[in-house]
């Protein structure tokens, strides 16, 4: 067992409740990453579904929960021949922090029928950079877990030269050797900085709803995250990521909106 | 009242409950519209919040209702200073029928601080052509409540010259007059045929989650709805839509992921 899959299990106590520990290595400098947030409560969805893999999960981040102890209350809404819906509820002292609700399904392994093109062409990896390590008392203990090599001219806005536009793309990978699967695409999806970086923008960007589908199984290797938004406008954004396997996939697609920080 | 403003009426019963009456002049071939039914859902939603707009909205639909009575049922989740959250679920006949997560905000007329540009142009309204009537017994009623008058090789597959993409563009406004606001997007953003049929594929598709978020409200005027699909793999497909308004602004974004018909 990795210590991602440690940081994510979720342990049984009923048909509805599990309980997780959430861990206070994936902090983004005081809050847990909302993707680990949402790669523990599916591991407490797909443990009581029928089905292996969770094909689509909206989230919707009421509060922040702190690193401990927590609860998964599930509420079963449907189970058919293909799917299983359910509400998730990730609980802290009773209250609720995050609402989700998810669809798992078992993915076979058939070629995609009709695929478009990757929105953008990353460089190679050796071309790619880091971000620098986080300042020691940042509490950005997030960035130890994961590689992030990123497509340089989307990182500008580290050294004062934004691109401009609202955008982001990286090669992904675990810091622990791990082959990704869906609760590595969990994290995946909100693992990058947030895209208005590159237009400018600074601060703390609170994630509003995150709506994620898994496409696809993802292939060993590194992943790419291709994130972009649309929009920035009276206060909030959009960021659009998609997560490409090292076979050519889109095995991810999500999409958030967010609040903009104040900078 | 418009009819629309009427078959999506919500009259609260208490704080958490609103009566809906389901309209069969929605219908697409036997089901309801699943944009229809999110607007009827997000009337109960924003009458029952401090806030006015519906900003983004994700709904899992677990199974068709029939035309008739229905309950919305709410459940508060959250109250901030800039949002409210609730979880909505559309009931009838005490069973749930669509689980919604909605939070509602109130936009200002703030202008964009970045906006892109539309993914794909438009041919003048005049080169734009229509739909043929549904055939009298196919029970299409939908059709008859708005117009939609698409770019022709996007209906290429209406006379078996699909254009091989999964992609649907139309023109879209109200057949009785009616200023587009943040209800007609509801509608408009699933309002199109599913994009597969672009790509070659036909039969029904049903939508198994949607998540759609309200950029800024709508000028008068027609409304450009521009669809496609990145891919269709093991039996789901997910469709992107975005709204248009007559200034060019970008007022609604969705993604839906549906599985594919049997064809």
């Amino acid at each position: 067992m990795t210590k991602f899959d440690e940081a994510t299990q979720a342990i049984r106590v009923d048909e509805t409740t599990y309980d997780v520990c959430l861990d206070p290595g994936y902090s983004i400098g005081g809050p847990l990453n909302g993707g680990y947030l949402m790669a523990a409560i599916l591991r407490a969805v797909v443990d009581a579904s029928p089905y292996v893999h969770p094909v689509s999960t909206a989230a919707q981040f009421l509060r922040a929960p702190r690193p401990g102890p927590a609860r998964v209350r599930l509420e079963p809404l449907k189970t058919g021949r293909t799917a299983t819906m359910t509400r998730a509820t990730l609980v802290q002292d009773d209250a609720a922090y995050i609402e989700a609700l998810v669809t798992t399904a078992t993915l076979g392994g058939a070629a995609s029928e009709w695929a478009g093109a990757p929105a953008v062409a990353m460089p190679p990896v050796e071309e790619c950079v880091a971000l620098p390590d986080p300042k020691p008392m940042s509490n950005m203990t997030l960035n130890a877990q994961m590689r992030l090599l990123f497509d340089p001219p989307t990182i500008g806005w580290l050294t004062g030269e934004p691109s401009g536009r609202p955008e982001s793309r990286a090669y992904f990978r675990m810091a622990e050797p791990q082959d990704p699967d869906p609760f590595v695409l969990a994290l995946a999806v909100d693992a990058l900085p947030p895209v208005v970086f590159s237009a400018g923008r600074r601060g703390w960007a609170p994630t509003v709803e995150l709506t994620w589908h898994l496409r696809a199984l993802p292939a060993p290797g590194w992943l790419i995250l291709a994130g972009q938004g649309r929009l920035i406008r009276d206060g909030w954004f959009d960021e659009d990521v998609e997560v490409w396997d090292s076979e050519g996939n889109l095995v991810a697609q999500s999409r958030q909106l967010a609040r903009l920080g104040r900078s």
